[in-house]
């Protein structure tokens, strides 16, 4: 069966976010980013900046305050465990209007039952991020610490609510270096590969 | 840069091997696997047999054994470890002669100082693995068994070599999932890839 649906994780930095845009504008299908944070601001309740910062991050930083969270204690859901729910809830509605492209938010793990997802992770070495975010964010004084920092907290996030290893090459059918490959090159090695059948 | 070498990493049982073998043929290079066997079986003076089973696994299986095993002693160095040693020289040799695929043995790690070296890792879920092994080695008894064996030591042999993570996707400039993907495509992505420049 043909992959529909393309989620791409990417290390912050890497340009998995331009390879999505790209990928989508190739195929010709809708990339999913603002939808997603419009629709969950909308059903939670939430300020759209919230959504856009928090969709990606888990509410515990670390094993202790994991320990600790609201999880696991009898005072209810959390506000980022309930975004994730909400979250959760819009991607799989949005999936259901056809082919799209999906960038982070664990798309791929929300999505594991289905046989037509094609999972991409892109990663780039540390310098190369170093560069692009200088590029991208202009603000090279706190580049190093953005990049730790939000790598730190994806990769927590992916943990916290998948209980699988971010950036694991064993969870996607795909990772690419797009540091060493292209961004171009990247784009057309997955779209090639959503040409043809997936074995799932 | 073009990558004048090719160096394919896998899980037993995914086909890389295999993957290995038709790129090469499809590029028209040489593929190193017997060479290496017999050049390093003729180097250290050990039977080809043994050089072939040992030179993909490390001395030590766990830390403990690691602790006291001959690297950390005063009397001298492992059979394995000469073994790898020399290993490493034959293939450093082999490279000189010109592009090619070579699969497994830490190459990727052994030649992680030049800039024309392409690393792919292949893997394949659980079930798919057992099939493919039990159609090619034909000991379906033995083959759950083989598979976490043989998985398990390669992991520690790179870990032990390298100082790194097998098939940790950031050390690879792609992984493929063959399970997913099949053979065939695989091969295609890879060729695709090997005519570009790499960004290294």
């Amino acid at each position: 069966m043909k992959a529909n649906i393309i989620t791409i994780s990417r290390e912050f930095g890497s340009g998995g976010r331009e390879i999505g845009q790209k990928l989508a504008a190739k195929l010709g299908i809708p990339f999913y980013d603002k939808e997603i944070i419009a629709e969950t601001a909308y059903k939670t309740g939430f300020a759209e900046e919230y959504v856009k910062k928090q969709g990606e991050y888990a509410s515990a930083r670390n094993w202790f305050e994991y320990s600790f969270s609201a999880r696991n204690n009898s005072y209810g859901m959390s506000p980022e465990d309930y975004l994730w729910s909400k979250q959760r809830e819009v991607i799989l509605d949005l999936v259901k209007k056809g082919p799209c492209v999906i960038v982070g938010r664990c798309a791929d793990y929300i999505l594991r039952d289905r046989n037509d997802v094609l999972n991409v992770f892109i990663h780039a070495d540390y310098d190369k991020r170093i560069k692009r975010i200088c590029e991208v964010y202009k603000e090279p004084e706190h580049t190093e610490k953005m990049l730790k920092d939000i790598d730190k907290k994806r990769s927590f996030n992916y943990k916290y609510y998948t209980e699988q290893t971010w950036g694991k090459s064993q969870n996607y059918d795909i990772t690419l270096d797009a540091g060493t490959l292209g961004i171009d090159q990247c784009v057309d090695i997955i779209a090639e590969v959503a040409k043809k059948d997936l074995d799932k």
